[in-house]
């Protein structure tokens, strides 16, 4: 299947479970409902469940299996957004073209917004996933990405820069914590429920650390270029040849991962190479 | 053993088991780390966890079982005070006589705080919880307790409160969900970690809501004779004789709810009749 084609097949897939998920607008207290939705069903790429699908589908045929934690990833990575644009970290108005949730519904719903979103991908994980021991090590692995040593770790760096002593590794560990920490998790959490093997297991959490830094500085570069974004970012400190340098090194470092698995990783492969070569 | 022993003992317990839990405030990023056990070890008096070790005790002798569960509702609960607190909700400067995280960290670092107390919650009910199904049966039945239709559902009810249109049930909707699911699932999850008798598990789990919602009206009761404090609470709606009888009403049915156990119930006896009677 072409990439394209794949990536929009999934979206669909990945968005009607997530409809299936979330509470209707109509439940009480409907103002948590509907900001919650109005988060999710925002436009987004659905790149972080599309991982996992990609990842599992090396192993399993049936994707029913992969898809409450697929969705339970992106609820974690929607969180991740509404807080993240909160007045007191980036204070971002808009999001993909639409007003962010405190800008639409106030700044404590969108707080609890987020905290609603977190809550119900354990809810999902807990009760979706079939097999005990398995959900529970996905738990576990995720709550661990996302945690102080993963996820807000990396945030919590990326708000607490000094721009006049911050250096490279910084970013760095923002980029690998705050980005990668969630990209590589999927991949992982794709491979172990799908009973790869712990040398396939560690190959695609590799290849998912490589492409959540690629992703990252990519990003960094579409900011850079289309709306002259600076700042803490891969551009600002290596100046965009070298960054875009970077992203292909990274890229083919992941791809070199792959070579344990035949063509049925072959949506792994393409996805690292749109990354590369993204433009949006 | 009498209650103040009683308590006084588990509190140490439970603060010994929190200290390991939670990363040491020289790790990477100490920011966050600091921020956490700010918040965490700021003298609260361990009320659900406590109740996760009484509810278990009445089938159980060794508490190890409990404990990490026990840690993990006391850290939700204390990532639910530090988002409470924040400027955007109830704006409070100090708890417990020290200033709030916001106060002190700032709202960047409180909101990640908050984030991460949630987080690492689940990351410890996945890990120490050594019985895979009785561990994701628990975290079921806590991200339930917690979520839109539980302690979230209460706190958005209490902040989109309209002091002109809201009525009685709105107050109890926000104590049976904002204090009482939390509480309530307390006494559950002890239950249920400990072998219990699904009789004897709702028993517990009702007797939990019944002093969850005695335990808010006392609150109230506190506040107003205390700091003068009006507002959306049951001295306002009820005034304080009436407010006091119902918590003596509720209390005395949490006692019936006891009625199956036998002595080994006397700690969880004792802290309903301190709940009704208590004067901090």
């Amino acid at each position: 299947m072409n990439l394209k084609d794949y990536l929009s097949a999934k979206k669909k897939i990945i968005d009607i479970e997530l409809d299936k998920y979330m509470p209707k607008e109509t439940e009480y207290p409907q103002i948590i409902h509907e900001a919650i939705r109005y988060s999710v069903f925002s436009g987004g790429k659905r790149l972080r469940p599309i991982l996992v699908l990609a990842s599992g589908g090396i192993f399993l045929q049936d994707e029913r299996k992969l898809l409450p934690a697929a969705c339970a990833i992106e609820l974690i990575h929607n969180y991740s957004l509404v807080h993240d644009d909160l007045p007191a970290m980036d204070d971002d108005e808009y999001r993909r073209g639409r007003l962010t949730s405190h800008k639409k519904f106030g700044e404590d719903i969108a707080i609890l917004a987020g905290d609603a979103l977190l809550t119900v991908a354990f809810e999902i994980l807990s009760e979706e996933v079939k097999d005990s021991k398995l959900a529970l090590k996905i738990i576990n692995l995720i709550s661990k990405a996302i945690g102080t040593f993963g996820m807000i770790g990396g945030q919590v760096v990326d708000i607490s820069w000094d721009k006049d002593k911050t250096e490279l590794p910084e970013l760095e560990f923002v980029c690998t914590h705050k980005t990668g920490a969630l990209i590589a998790v999927s991949l992982r959490v794709g491979a172990v429920l799908s009973g790869a093997s712990k040398a396939e297991e560690d190959a695609l959490y590799e290849y998912g650390k490589l492409i959540g830094i690629a992703f990252q500085i990519t990003d960094d570069i579409l900011d850079e270029e289309q709306d002259g974004k600076k700042g803490f970012n891969y551009p600002a400190f290596l100046g965009v040849e070298e960054s875009r340098r970077r992203a292909n090194d990274l890229i083919n470092k992941a791809l070199a991962k792959l070579y344990i698995f035949d063509k049925r990783a072959d949506i792994l492969r393409q996805i690292a190479q749109f990354i590369a070569g993204r433009k949006e």
